[in-house]
């Protein structure tokens, strides 16, 4: 299949299924925390899947390949990178299963039926603070601060989206464990299991893999640490398996 | 210094400062848990600090030797506990320092001046359920079971009593983390610095301490793991600080 890109983009290889994506440097690329976030959320037989605010479409995309879930709709409101993401499926040929919807996070509890998702993932802007930003409209910006959308936000479109006993799992920042645990308790959707990631094993976590349940009860279980590096450079083995089995 | 030991009752040293405590294993033996917290706890010069449920006043006394308080108290509701925790604060010739109180959690409130501590300390009993206990009134079930007092119990007290800034220490298990997080921040003692405790380092932690700050804002620390063997049977060198240092 021939695919446009536009000046900048790329093509690269996620080393899984053969699967591609296209990506612009200038504007963003996937972390690691979203192939760990990929890695870490379940979607049995025939689930329903939503990603919000899905960027290069990089969550439904892996997901596709380590499931067997029905369907996974990535939403994303920047029109340029919801182009790219759709371009992305199509380049994998993946249109059947990956829809990629144009919208706003604050109004998904609009644009989808309620109840309706077995499960949602979210890798979110994980910075409050928009002091500084010399340009907020920016990407990266938007990626990376809470620009357009809050924790809260993402936590009751989930509330609304999910079936009871539907599974929200998001990636964050350590420091704001405490707050993500208090909203999404707030919300109705209890933490359920939660993973801290180090770099090392004797650093602290810089990433927090959490998984809630839509009316669950409050009994949860903390996993073993996840760490990335074995030595400098050189990951380590369940790293490796994330990535590549 | 004599000190009368009721039958059943036994003294160990604490390898601190010659610290020695009463213990009766018919009744309960501290554990690693009460070590670990009052390491865990700081202390500045002058403060004043009180621990909920101080049972054998473990954490008072450790907390003494490793700290520049001023004065620590322990409130405990089991007189027979109480009266032994008293004989252990004499056996140190400590009571200009540690006071040993007779009360319920529950009533901490009307108990001392609200706003009157720098620093609370609790090791609660963890479990909620009551099911299938043999004895509910006994000893160890009432240090491991919420039978006398709830987690909400004792962060609804340490809200009232705690000074603005002033610094709640607890144990816990992390099934209740998420539950930990919710409660506290709902009486306004802000989850500040969390560290969890692995067994093994690839092992899922059994335990975790939890710093809350009363008015604090919501950003927060995640400690690198505590680990406690090295290899089985071998403690790691930072548990041997903690324990002798």
């Amino acid at each position: 299949m021939t695919i446009d890109l536009l000046p900048g983009e790329r093509i690269d290889d996620l080393q899984r299924n053969g699967y591609r994506i296209i990506q612009d440097p200038s504007r963003f690329c996937f972390g690691m925390d979203a192939v760990l976030l990929s890695g870490y959320a379940q979607a049995g037989e025939g689930a329903r899947v939503l990603d919000l605010g899905t960027g290069t479409g990089i969550i439904p995309i892996l997901m596709e390949a380590k499931t067997k879930a029905a369907q996974l709709i990535g939403l994303e409101i920047q029109k340029e990178s919801a182009q790219m993401a759709r371009r992305s499926v199509a380049l994998n040929d993946l249109q059947d299963k990956i829809q990629i919807v144009d919208g706003d996070i604050k109004e998904a509890g609009q644009l989808f039926d309620a109840a309706s998702f077995d499960v949602i993932t979210c890798n979110p802007p994980y910075m409050i603070s928009q002091h500084g930003l010399q340009n907020p409209d920016s990407p990266k910006a938007i990626a990376r601060h809470e620009v357009l959308c809050t924790l809260e936000d993402v936590i009751k479109a989930s509330a609304r989206l999910l079936k009871p006993g539907g599974k929200l799992y998001m990636v964050h920042r350590p420091f704001r464990l405490a707050e993500l645990m208090v909203v999404m308790h707030d919300y109705k959707i209890e933490p359920k299991r939660m993973r801290l990631v180090h770099p090392f094993i004797d650093h602290e976590p810089n990433m927090v893999l959490i998984e809630g349940v839509r009316g669950g009860k409050p009994r949860m279980t903390v996993d073993s640490p996840l760490i990335i590096y074995e030595s400098q450079g050189v990951y380590t083995k369940e790293l490796m398996n994330i990535y590549y089995e």
